[in-house]
């Protein structure tokens, strides 16, 4: 009934309650909540506590399954659960896929979900590690491991299932400002597999890319449009910058559920903007005066043009194109 | 005999001592540091109470009129102060000057090599001022006020000028981790001046610059080599090939004092990695598990070709190349 990643407990569901790591709380606290109801589902995704586009649509899958069995209740859970998160194209599309099942067959999809997110996730680990295979210093931004999806994770999957074939594998992980999930999320993933791994502020990433000290770039995605352009943790398009200019790798990995097909492009992609205390403090501590007016994109837009390969679990487009792209769409 | 910048009195000689307002302490707490000796000088440098290229330079000049007159003595000092921040080109270049002008001579050398850069930044305030007139939308990194430099500063000082010559300037400022000089030290300054600013994560940089968001960058520089290439900042790189790629000019700011002659290009210069304590912390808090392995580099190389202008007390080079840039050396 437990739903364990090789490397951690993210989420569970115990047939009447979803249980999830408070990710909020990690790396000093492991503490897990028991969420009985929409609300509290909705309520957990929308302040981070749960997160990653995977489990996220997970989570909501488990919300919906949570929702009283009549009409109108049913309608007001969907609504609630898909307006935690705007960006995360995995979240509405789970939420609908739920709602349409039905009251009675709703926990028997929510389990399918997540299992097929599971299945998924080890099916990128495998085609991301085939095609990063010459490369043993990987940068990634956020955490794309078993906290965010199914399995081992995206991004943080290939890097797992690389470092499985190879033990000189290391990491150059972003601390992920605001919120820091690189620092707290990713490194304490990384310890518990036994990965090496440098945590970095996020402004080092495009100079020591510059310097040669990394192969390739990988990370997640949170929405991908039809041409292949995706909205992914603020920070990720630099990324893709840095590497274009140094002429390594950029690669993009996740399940094929967080591509969404009827957006035509980036620009349809709605940013969504988060409360300014994410930047004002640090690990609960204020770092600038009070009252200072804050931008606090939480997504930033990269174009598919920049991006070398993209990984799915049902095939691997390189480059990323709305050609090469078609064929992945479930 | 205090040293007022407009907008903040970051540096100031009494005749006995040099004063420094600890920028540690800033913006919470407003400390001023009384320091009599080079040890006490070459320790506030390192711990970047005192930081900014150009107040480097001025304090590590003072710090060696506070040198005893002996000959080996004052090359202890010189040893002392020069080692205090390896990559800043003013503070060996001002520790010299003073060096060599002798034990009669050494305050009245400092206190040139402080009226100098007073003036220099007023120059390049001006001429910033006047390249960037059409601008309205600024981005920076780290601090490059009254705080940083001379006068009212490098790249603060020509938004500073900016702002006076056209009241709808506003600044998006780059948190600037890992020590947070822009979200404490950039935020601190624009209020007081009174110049509308929203902060942001650095890694919110580059996405915004792609939405249209800023219509310039502009960075001051901790040491530029003959051909241009520049350190700055570790973050300063991204933003330039984020500007290259929107189309919108990278301009540095500083003065000719921050230029290495015999520097012939970037390769040469020796980029600090300072403690894993910085990354590990933020504002204080603890933001990773203790341990955790770190890189941090302090600055990054950005080529002189993704330069728009280089701006100076001398002149301006545009393009920015060796050709370019030789003429305004001393």
């Amino acid at each position: 009934m437990t739903t364990l990643g090789r490397s951690a407990a993210a989420i569970a569901w115990d047939g009447a309650a979803l249980r999830i790591l408070d990710q909020t709380r990690l790396p000093f606290e492991e503490v897990v909540l028991e969420l009985g109801d929409p609300a509290a589902v909705a309520e957990a995704i929308a302040r981070l506590a749960v997160r990653g586009a995977p489990n996220i649509g997970i989570a909501g899958a488990y919300g919906m399954a949570l929702a009283p069995p009549d009409p109108a209740g049913r309608d007001a859970a969907a609504d609630l659960l898909r307006g935690a998160r705007p960006t995360a194209r995995n979240l509405s599309w789970a939420v609908d896929r739920v709602h349409a099942a039905g009251p009675e067959e709703a926990e028997a999809e929510a389990r399918r979900i997540h299992a097929e997110e599971d299945a998924a996730a080890e099916a990128v680990a495998t085609r991301g590690a085939d095609l990063l295979a010459p490369a043993r210093r990987l940068l990634t931004i956020c955490n794309t491991g078993a906290l965010a999806c199914g399995g081992r994770g995206s991004a943080l999957g290939v890097i797992a299932e690389l470092a499985e074939r190879h033990p000189g594998t290391s990491v150059l992980a972003c601390e992920t400002r605001p919120l820091l999930q690189g620092a707290r999320l990713t490194v304490w993933e990384l310890r518990r597999l036994g990965i090496a791994h440098h945590l970095i502020a996020d402004s080092a990433a495009a100079g020591l890319i510059r310097r040669g000290d990394a192969d390739a770039v990988i990370t997640g995605f949170d929405r991908m449009a039809a041409n292949g352009d995706l909205a992914n943790k603020v920070g990720t398009y630099g990324l893709a910058l840095a590497a274009r200019a140094a002429g390594i790798p950029f690669v993009v990995a996740g399940p094929t559920s967080t591509i969404d097909p009827d957006l035509p492009d980036g620009d349809g992609i709605v940013v969504e903007e988060r409360a300014p205390g994410e930047v004002l403090t640090a690990g609960g501590a204020p770092v600038a005066l009070p009252g200072t007016p804050v931008r606090n994109p939480a997504f930033d837009v990269t174009p598919a043009e920049l991006v070398t390969a993209l990984v799915t679990d049902r095939g691997v487009a390189a480059p990323l194109s709305a050609a090469t792209l078609a064929p992945l769409l479930p």
